[in-house]
């Protein structure tokens, strides 16, 4: 059996879509929404990353401003440039974007982010928040792995959720958001004796460790609905994800590239002209 | 097999000698640990409780001061009264007691209780630490749960563990406590299809519904080990847990009374006299 695509590509330019109208309906009323990109690394794929970030920012009408600290940059620098930021009244997005410099801790930067601008949910008050059940952003990558089943129309109340990943960007918060949606949910890693034996019972299995091959055939149940979370790069250079089972039992799968990648940008985005439109967070 | 009992009366104790000894430092240093009980509520049980609450905190040397508004307080009395204690340098351990008034609600409210001084972990900001690994009290019963296990040497790392219920203050804080320790972690609530195909798969057993009879002998898998953290007054009028497993296949079951409840109260006078001898919430 071939499993069924999960195909982020289309969700993606819905919300992309959403976002435009949006975008301008502010610009309207004289707020032209702006994200902030702080870097601090010369890490290849990040500068990639950052700047398709800040290419889609543009298409969409958001203002992408990336502040680039230098890879040697310390904890201080990083913290007063999250304050200034947050108390900046033009920007309505905070990004800090990962790899940090050795030694910089992304705990004891991300208290500095303005809840109400913390598109990726990383300040600790944006996940106490989430799990409280008040308004807060959750991380883009947790929040696009929800969108992505949603489009797709996957029920999840009274489903067995696997999270293979605790993670503080996707597993515990993606883990946290699926038991919202009333998914019994258990979560995986790697002291997890027989990760088959979990990972087969879930009838929506969500992968987001960051190894190549980590889930293959045998750890899908029939019928299960596979979300992979992971972006490796192959020996050849190309992106591949966690999940390697795509001759197996599952009847979907989320690609990579093209699943919950290109989702999560753009969430990013709706994130921030969201912020733009109203303040929530107290 | 008659399960073997996980007496929460005897590390309850150890913790109150700990205690003592602190407190009695600090007050050599010129700290009198404080706790206040902020209650707004005419409820018996909950009167009951924190007359109890209060009378610990004075047999092991902490002041607890009990602010009684009311059981029709507002949201903006109880908010300016947690305020007025996060600032009070006096002031160590803040509790907000439930129940509370009907239409006000512990998520508008919990905020304002200072990290520093969240005995009780009912701050989001918190929970939200907690989660990312920062310093932050758990709720005091979601740390008597681990404390419970720990005391009576059950190992964690690889194990499953199903928590059965997720709410705020015992459900989900224990799931992130335990996946902490490396623990596969399943969380079950109304939702859950089959809850003793779940519940039976668990090595650990924390059960935190508030329902009687909830677990039966056929929820439990061989040689689990149970948690029962429900507090249900029986018909009767006694005190009554979540399981009535006695007769099946557990190694060892928390009773109740006496199991994770007088943990709870030893450990919220811990976290008082560990905030009063320092402060690390930024």
């Amino acid at each position: 059996m071939t499993a069924a695509v999960l195909d982020g590509t289309a969700p993606a330019r819905a919300i992309r879509e959403r976002v435009t109208t949006a975008a301008a309906g502010l610009v309207g009323r004289g707020i032209v929404p702006k994200l902030a990109v702080v870097v601090a690394t010369d890490d290849p794929g990040a500068g990639w990353y950052v700047r398709s970030l800040a290419a889609a920012a543009g298409r969409v009408g958001i203002t992408c401003e990336v502040i680039s600290l230098g890879a040697d940059a310390f904890t201080d620098d990083i913290h007063r440039t999250l304050l200034r930021l947050s108390s900046d009244d033009t920007v309505h997005g905070i990004v800090l974007q990962a790899p940090l410099p050795d030694g910089v801790r992304v705990e004891d930067l991300a208290a500095a982010i303005a809840c109400e601008k913390d598109v990726d949910g990383a300040n600790p008050l944006s996940a106490g928040r989430l799990a409280a059940g008040l308004p807060a952003y959750p991380p883009a990558t947790a929040a696009a792995v929800l969108c992505l089943l949603d489009h797709h129309q996957i029920e999840l109340t009274g489903r067995n959720a696997v999270v293979v990943g605790r993670s503080l960007v996707v597993g515990k918060p993606t883990a946290q958001l699926l038991l919202q949606r009333d998914a019994t949910v258990a979560i995986c890693h790697r002291h997890t004796k027989d990760l088959a034996a979990h990972t087969r019972s879930a009838d929506v299995l969500v992968v987001a460790v960051g190894r190549i091959g980590l889930i293959r055939a045998e750890h899908v149940g029939d019928g299960a609905v596979v979300v992979d979370v992971g972006t490796n790069t192959a020996p050849d250079g190309s992106l591949a994800g966690d999940v390697d089972a795509t001759d197996g039992r599952a009847a979907a799968i989320s690609p990579v590239p093209g699943g919950v990648g290109p989702v999560t940008t753009a969430l990013l985005l709706e994130h921030t002209v969201q912020s733009a439109g109203a303040a929530w967070c107290s």
